[in-house]
């Protein structure tokens, strides 16, 4: 999973600094993808120690101490094609604590199952309010594409599930 | 993710060696987790140093040297129940590698892109073929209805990724 590719792009695409990122991210990827905020760090102390970024701290506004702005390097911009042109990758495997526990349940858990998939699907519920959102890019409006037909399957998926449950299927 | 409750499960059904796991959680989880083999031995390390498993050696048939078989412990049943009534966990994140791609493609990369979404497509196409399966269970049947329904929304999710590129949206 290339999640410092994705750093590194936004780095190209202009100067920024760490919390700068978090923000940008969540708002080209979505909340799906459910980014943690002290993933981003890591992933820009190894762009640096790659060189394909370099950093310089900035003062001013009301802030006492600097600000660690990054800036990505031609080495960088070369990576960045190198990645987009990598063969393709592998689809991610499925897998969902939920099917785990569906897999091995036995007949007492049952009612524990079903209040684990009533909750699951408000989740599934909550997180689709929040798309398609406002897309920035083309690109961006075909991951929300992604992660609406997702979670409309899953939704329909938990409903099947929650049926068959009740049923005792 | 509870992997490791998921062996776990399996060893309580019954007494198993670890290549057998592999293939018992394949049959029973699918195909689309892609286990990695190598996945399961540390598990069963964990359980075992938790007391949940214990194991023994076991002499026979054609082989040299002995299996070790793993054999879930009193306290080990009293986990799976607290695994499976444990409270709902969030739904997984949406992460992929290929949204990654898109949301930072630039004009010149819509080839190799094109290219990733049909190779994309191949591989969901591939893994559908397998499914249903034969199921063991209710519960495996589920699971299976869970990736079924992911598979098609991520096709129909690719084909119009491939129309919009096509179009150059």
């Amino acid at each position: 999973m290339s999640f410092t590719h994705a750093i590194l792009a936004l780095v190209a695409e202009r100067r920024s600094y760490g919390y700068e990122l978090v923000q940008r991210f969540e708002e080209r990827v979505g909340p799906a993808w459910r980014l943690s905020p002290s993933a981003v760090y890591p992933a820009l102390d190894q762009l640096e120690r790659g060189a394909l970024v370099t950093s310089s701290a900035r003062h001013g506004g009301t802030r006492r101490s600097p600000r660690i702005v990054y800036a990505a390097t031609s080495a960088g911009r070369a990576a960045l094609d190198a990645w987009q042109s990598a063969p393709p990758t592998q689809p991610e495997p499925v897998r969902s604590e939920l099917h785990l526990r569906l897999a091995f349940a036995q007949h007492g858990h049952r009612a524990a199952l079903a209040a684990q998939l009533e909750a699951h699907a408000r989740a599934c519920e909550q997180l689709l309010a929040r798309y398609p959102r406002a897309s920035t890019s083309a690109g961006a409006a075909l991951v929300d594409a992604a992660v609406l037909g997702r979670l409309r399957a899953e939704l329909a998926w938990l409903a099947h599930a929650r049926a068959q449950l009740a049923t005792g299927g």
